[in-house]
């Protein structure tokens, strides 16, 4: 174990700012954000940080913890609140309004300042898992998330808008308390701009939306189908990146998840409960994460793509092979996953 | 938790042969290996399988846990070998002598049976950590690395061969034991696929090895340099994909690791010790992967390419955003660590 002299000497090497810096081989931009060094836990992977009570829990006791102003309120009032947007207390990126990051070179590299915004979605309740949560909190979980993207996806430095939730702690959530996390970015993230040029690829030589060609294919053979209500649909999709893995599409070709209507928000929320709950239920409540793929702010030219969440347990560790090769070994198939969560009650 | 009758519902679901799905919007290949599912953690991630005892490992009781014969012996004989390789009793990829795979359509998707070959390398002792071996020891498994690729690289089916180590549960070992792997594959890795296309594209453009041109960065600036003998050296790469990742380098410009001299071995078996070494002493026996890239087997189109192992300690979790962009979030800049790394002695 790490003495805590050693621990010190670390921390006297972290720098404050965040920058994103590119690979020259593969031009991924990585972030290296050494703000974050300061939350209790970094390099300290062993220790865990469990609040069980709602005493020492950051998320019950936002006017001690330090916490900036919500960017939004949902609720009756400062204290019956039914969930809070908050900016991110150890943001990965910051400064959002100041002026836009350039790509500036460092010996052979390039280099940029990891400018955007990071925010936190509380929920209230400290003890009840998201899949255990009736789908109105889902659907106003979702209905957050588009009201605090619509606010952030015109300003001028923002490109891309990730979402994502992050559930217990192999899933690399720090707290225990219910939260997700929206982090506005001034590049397409390396891997939304593959999924982004395979959908553009499918669709020049196809003229086809592919997530279109694949939801029919689901639709028609069902073996992979897990839930399906009237607009939304729950898929274990053929090449899944890990067990259990499940997507959640809208059945209509939408590149925007913000321009969904009221309707598709239910559909997609009851969705996305169904499916928490299944993994829950069928796996005994595993880590997981979830995240949405969207196109980019900026542009109509990604008419070609289709809005997803995709949700994936951590029921496997990535290890060697997986990390240096980028082949994730699911070990079960898709088709025999859905067949056991479709076996697994709704609700 | 999951209940007994659970797991074994979900063990119904199983299926033994392994296969090669490629996703239709990235064409990268994963593979369902489902026979890896017979692994006694499989679907448990919760459970511990940490053999405290040369008593319950397997690799110390090899004649009684069922593995097909060595494929390489080091050592004095049956009893007093040093290091052994054994085909993968839950092998990812099996079969690799038979007739090579073919890619076919499944709808609008496109499948391959997972042919290849899966080893394991098993070091003697039990109980020391990699990084606390002498380098004899080192060197010793970097030449089984290479004398069990020179014997499988030829194989007809065979693309690219993946060498890794796992150490600890947190980057995915199943066994104490120190022991590495070998996986022989019949398709190109998708991030390896990048790693060549970033390399030739930069070689089109500058006509130079875009390693060479790092590493001459590199040993001209000193500031990330962690290691370097006569003709290797420790980098934390400008662009670290994660908290104190390290790579190895071979100096002089070379696609293929096979091809390097017995001084070369020598170097390259001393610099990993090193770096394994300060992360064991500075970090605090942290769990870490290790993997090659060399290039693919079958081709000398790769001369632009330039070998190196990428150890990654797991200092951080993926979390939601990390899967969910590919922007992996290093919380301290790779200078920092490198500082603090060369502040930890050598041995």
């Amino acid at each position: 174990m790490k003495t805590t002299q050693q621990s010190k000497k670390l921390k006297k090497f972290v720098k404050r700012p965040s920058e994103l810096r590119q690979d020259l081989v593969s031009l991924d931009w990585i972030a290296i954000a050494t703000g974050r060094a300061k939350r209790p836990h970094a390099f300290a992977a062993r220790q865990t940080f469990v609040h069980d009570d709602t005493e020492t829990c950051p998320f019950d006791n936002l006017e001690k913890s330090g916490n900036e102003k919500p960017t939004l309120v949902y609720g009756k009032g400062k204290k019956n609140w039914s969930l809070l947007a908050v900016p991110n207390k150890y943001p990965a990126f910051t400064d959002g309004h100041s002026s836009c990051p350039i790509s500036v070179p460092v010996g052979p590299h390039n280099v940029m300042e990891g400018v955007g915004f990071h925010e936190v979605f509380i929920l209230k309740d400290h003890f009840r898992n998201l899949a255990e949560l009736p789908t109105v909190r889902v659907r106003e979980l979702l209905h957050a998330y588009r009201e605090r993207y619509l606010s952030l996806k015109d300003k001028s430095c923002v490109n891309f808008i990730s979402i994502f939730h992050n559930h217990g702690r192999e899933a690399g959530a720090s707290l225990t308390h219910p939260h997700s996390q929206l982090i506005a970015l001034p590049i397409i993230p390396p891997d939304v701009r593959r999924s982004l040029e395979g959908s553009e690829r499918y669709y020049l030589g196809e003229k086809k939306c592919v997530h279109c060609v694949m939801l029919a294919y689901e639709l028609k053979t069902k073996s992979r189908v897990v839930f399906e209500n009237s607009c939304a649909v729950v898929v274990a999709p053929y090449a899944s990146h890990a067990a259990f893995e499940l997507r959640v599409f809208p059945k209509s070709h939408q590149p925007h998840f913000e321009t969904m209507s009221a309707k598709e928000e239910q559909c997609a929320a009851e969705a996305l409960k169904v499916a928490l709950w299944k993994l829950f239920k069928g796996l005994g409540n595993p880590s997981y994460n979830y995240f949405l793929h969207t196109a980019p702010t900026k542009s109509h030219q990604y008419d070609h793509y289709h809005w997803h969440i995709e949700v994936v347990p951590k029921t496997q560790v990535w290890a060697g092979f997986e990390i240096g090769t980028g082949i994730e070994i699911s070990t079960i198939a898709p088709e025999n996953a859905a067949k056991f969560l479709r076996s697994i009650g709704d609700r």
